[in-house]
């Protein structure tokens, strides 16, 4: 009996010590064991360890340093978030550390260069990316964010809006003349975002505390821009989303990070969920939500979208049933273009928008009275699969009269935010036509006069920031903060400088 | 003495067991167990569950899945967050589900409709909600909100204001014209916080998975306006703060609710909060405040006020002494309206300010010099007692000196915003009378020409930011984000534009 | 054996609850244990803790409850805060609560009053502070802020300035007058931020819970401006980041604390960083760092920058070396001056500006064509070591080519931008010139009439709001948000508005 008694006690006190360990598990800050790294690798984090501790130990706390392909290759069904069938064997059983990324494929890196016995190059790309992630490669190629950087520089357009903002102005007690904008400006300006050209100009010896070294000159860096030009000839870069070096998708799957690129007046996306009742959930809520889970469930991992849920992300429902693919084409779930340039329309059918002309010749997606260029816009069919798949997200909370509501709400303000961008136009073609401004038919630029400048705001900022408003539902925005208030009060005060133009003109006091 | 040891063993173990069960409390999630729900919410939850996971997971977490009526009316004094006295046997001892909210009181809801043989509305309204929480409907229909949408549509200079806002704009060649604002506009507009009028327009079929079904067709929806009409003939929702379906006093009593109508130029609650030291309390320490505490205890749940803690909580101090009442008519413990219509004055008397007409038959608390009317506003003696209301609350962290401060400092601010009103008012009225503007006297809209909509903006937009950066102590939104520099800079710009108008009828060049 | 057994099982159970305990001490809220207060600061608790639950709560969460400064003193190295070498024995075992701070140097603070047999003084001041922290209080009083309100008193520009936006509009049919700003105006608008005048007035007698009380009357009260004028004689308050009573260091690191007063257009550094990379690893990541830890370990604490990490945290890195000394000079780390007034300048040398004057006179750094006044900045040797002591930092996460290009694109925006501002100025200097706005050469303000208005937004809004974006990294802000947009769209307005100007003058129709 005293053995029994004993045997007892000892089974009781292993239960106790399981429940301990268990408890351990729930009650500790989850101790992820570190994946095996590359001989490689060793080498870098030697130095790099203690010189760039912020980079090194954010890469520590990634999935890239924790498991290595092959498990990553291992892993079944929709958890698995390493897309191509088959890695190189010599990446497979290591974690993706320093020399995986920055030493593969270095022939074809124009960057690389010779660094303790290694061929390194600083400016990892898509294509590296891609060996591991090679769907999400494919995906974001088909992106127009991917030919971000081309469809600016090859608008001429868009380049002479580039010019207007981007020049330097001189007075010369007259007038004011813009220069060609430098270089330097637009890299830290438009193409800060949509990619700038990256380009080796030679190496440079530094005194380090290794002695004398050798490192690239780079032009265009830093930048993180979603159509920056590499190296290596590719275009774009993961961590404009994935920051380097934690490369989490948590992160991206975040507000915050769209907001980098999407706040101002022109795309305000963040802006208005931030207002809607989705951000509000967010802000209140977020701080509890799981935001590493794969696939990511709608109810059991968060409860409100973020920009990541609608436009990107894997999404499944109560039962695992998929609700979303995941897309790195983040057009895929959106059949209009908010962005008015100069109307809202259906999305382009190709992400190469440069070769996008009307038939007038303007490198347009409409005319400037909203016409569509049919043939270079995708098909009502498409619309119609796209906004399908945007209401099946809609769908995991909210009935279809609901989504219904909403969607035929934002169709009108399509309707009637264009209606609106065609008045401005109307103006200001009138003013063109009576010379009151000069025009690209005078041979100068649509973008420069104050009228013009008042022209650009009603569709760039004003009716932009009203259909995105209406989209995510944050009417905040576009009623005061920078939508319907400004939309009305900008046309009048259009009407209002067009009649003062013509009575300068018709008085001839002054000239402008 | 071993029985003795082996007894001692025991009660060791048991003593173990009893720790280790109260660390499992501390340690893991709160693992709260879920009510019983009904027969009915059942059967609702057998296909909802699976057809809208986020909103069923996301009331799963609510404490209407996790406790019962019942039980919360055995709650006692301050804890109790049931306001009525009875709830009625049949939802006393189930969880508050699908089923109750949406089928009961089915007779009044003109959106119910017949739903696998449940009668089913899909509008929930504060009449629903007040069979548990009757005090808070009670107070929340003396509240502005409540009336918001009656306020806005009966008031014909409001109406006027919406107009030239949501109006559709026409160029002629010559010059814009407004349309009537098409009523999707205003749904999206600012119906979208001041409430829609839900009405069912009758039943559509549907192929669903579950074969064909039937469904309303609502107009004015989705709506969670504060002063919507809904389908039963009340005003207002309770989701406008308490976001269905996990109805969170938590996320009320964060900031980023009240942000979703009050972040805007014309009311920048949210944005001045956020620069406030308050503000920035909050956003450093908040994570770690208890939103959930019932009373909310000031000091130990939270450090700084949040817009609920002044405006709507019950509040208790160190000892449990109410430092504050719960109230659902936000205005309870405001003396003065800042936001400026035109002029800021006393709150109305009356949440219904339809009624408020100047003596010159202006539908405006003040007449155009700002004399106030005073019959339709509250008393001195009532600002008195809601300043002194909130004073209180002040007091749980400030010495009297300092809120007495702060308060003479608002007044201040009230008299030389006033002020400023005052002026633009002169320049829009001298406008008025030389016929330099078309104002109400002509029979012409107040708020379409530029000059008026720089007056408008006087107000609307700048005084009122000044006077809530005040109130609020978010000095940084009430000088150059929105404040004083542009109440001084768009008086300039309203005098030298005004003397345009002059010069040009001087000269008879063009014409306006 | 049966005793042996029975050792091994009491062996057993003591080492699960040693386990227990351990755990308790990972799981449980840490349950700091409170340092023992003083007799006078318990005599304040007795009252105070029920008076003013949520300050006093505060304080119980803070180091100064937590420990001594006895005990702080003995903390050996870098993770030593208090950084006097001595502390008055009467303090150093104690908490440093409230009698500590608010009895302290009695004599000195002309706020002090009775108050139940004690002097207490409400307006604790750096001095106070500095019994403990003497280097900081040395510090700060070589920062610009200390110098807040004196730079901004002594200034006749800034003063005009501030007249122009503070003082009272009134219209007399004819044209606007403004009147001086009055003292109530502001505190609560430029002296919010730079600082009040605190002034003791004499006492007023309360009724209170206690009896009838004595209370002292402080004009310019509340303040937390970091240039306060105190009644002891010092400048500035360390509560303008080190939020009383919690004093928290964590607070003061995080990016909110900043945006009280550095978020609006003139300098949207918060807003900047929002949008920047950096901002945005904070936003997503930064709820899991230690913002506590002294000092901040790079990769360790923290993953990505916030304010004070680049301006003044004390920072090591992976193996504990040095990468930033702690000061609370803010400047310390930058070379350039990028709030333009007129023009970016080299930061100034000695924090009182406000003996800065142009060879002509202005109270200037730079003469309004942009020439500085090299005797009153900063030596070129000066701007490269604080370039070094900045990039240090920038080294912990990124490689040297990197931070180069960082700060080439830096130097070359102050350029750039210089130029906007001169060509705005050289419109401006036209004007004034030719009679078409009255400035100080006529007797009058620089900022008061229209154009000089858009002058001063040039350079105040539009190319701070650039040089900032461009030196935090966050472009979005800086193109279209309030940057370069508004920047080109500002110098054209200007010169139609010149135009306009010049044509009424020659028309002679009108007059301004």
């Amino acid at each position: 009996m005293a053995g029994n008694s004993k045997g007892k006690i000892r089974a009781g006190i292993m239960a106790l010590l399981q429940a301990l360990s268990m408890l351990c598990l729930v009650s500790a800050v989850p101790a992820e064991t570190a994946a095996p790294v590359s001989v490689e690798t060793a080498v870098c984090l030697e130095c790099h360890e203690t010189l760039h501790p912020g980079i090194v130990r954010d890469w520590r706390k990634s999935r890239h340093a924790l498991t290595t392909p092959g498990d990553a290759l291992r892993k079944e069904g929709l958890r698995r978030k390493v897309s191509s069938t088959q890695v190189p064997q010599r990446y497979k059983e290591n974690a993706v550390g320093c020399a995986e990324c920055h030493t593969m494929r270095a022939a074809s890196h124009g960057d690389s260069f010779e660094h303790n016995d290694f061929r390194v190059h600083p400016v990892v790309t898509p294509a590296d990316c891609a060996v591991c992630h090679v769907q999400e490669h494919a995906q974001y190629g088909r992106n127009l964010m991917a030919y971000a950087r081309i469809n600016l520089l090859e608008n001429p357009l868009y380049m002479d809006l580039v010019r207007q903002i981007n020049g330097s102005p001189t007075w010369n007690g007259t007038r004011i003349s813009i220069s060609r904008p430098e270089r330097e400006t637009n890299r830290d300006s438009c193409s800060f975002c949509y990619g700038t050209l990256v380009e080796m100009k030679g190496l440079e010896t530094r005194e380090t505390d290794m002695g004398e070294m050798s490192f690239p000159v780079l032009s265009g860096w830093p930048n993180h821009g979603v159509g920056r030009f590499n190296p290596d000839g590719t275009k774009g870069t993961c961590a404009a989303c994935h920051t380097r070096h934690r490369f989490s998708i948590a992160m991206a799957r975040k507000p915050h990070t769209c907001s980098e690129c999407h706040k101002g007046p022109d795309v305000p996306a963040y802006a208005v969920y931030r207002v809607s009742k989705m951000g509000n959930v967010y802000a209140a809520q977020g701080a509890s939500w799981d935001f590493n889970a794969v696939p990511w469930k709608v109810g059991r991992d968060f409860s409100a979208p973020t920009c990541a849920a609608c436009h990107v992300s894997l999404l499944t429902g109560a039962e695992g049933q998929v609700l979303a693919e995941r897309t790195h084409t983040m057009s895929d779930r959106l059949p209009w273009r908010l962005l008015g340039l100069v109307y809202a329309h259906p999305h382009p059918a190709s992400p190469d928008t440069s070769r996008i002309k009307t038939p007038g010749g303007l490198s347009l997606p409409t005319d400037l009275e909203g016409k569509e260029s049919r043939s270079f816009l995708i098909s009502p069919r498409e619309m119609a699969d796209r906004r399908r798949r945007m209401m099946a997200i809609c769908g995991a909370c909210h009935a279809r009269s609901l989504s219904d509501g909403h969607f035929r709400r934002l169709e009108h303000t399509v309707k009637t935010t264009n209606r609106a961008t065609l008045a401005a136009t109307g103006i200001m073609r009138t003013a063109w036509r009576e010379g009151l401004a000069k025009g690209p038919d005078a041979g100068d630029s649509p973008f420069n006069e104050p009228l013009e400048k008042k022209w650009v705001e009603q569709w760039l900022f004003y009716a932009n920031s009203v259909r995105l408003a209406t989209a995510m539902g944050g009417a905040d925005y576009g009623v005061f903060a920078n939508g319907r208030w400004y939309l009305s009060r900008n046309i009048r005060e259009m009407q209002a400088l067009l009649e003062d133009l013509r009575a300068r003109k018709a008085g001839r006091v002054g000239g402008r």
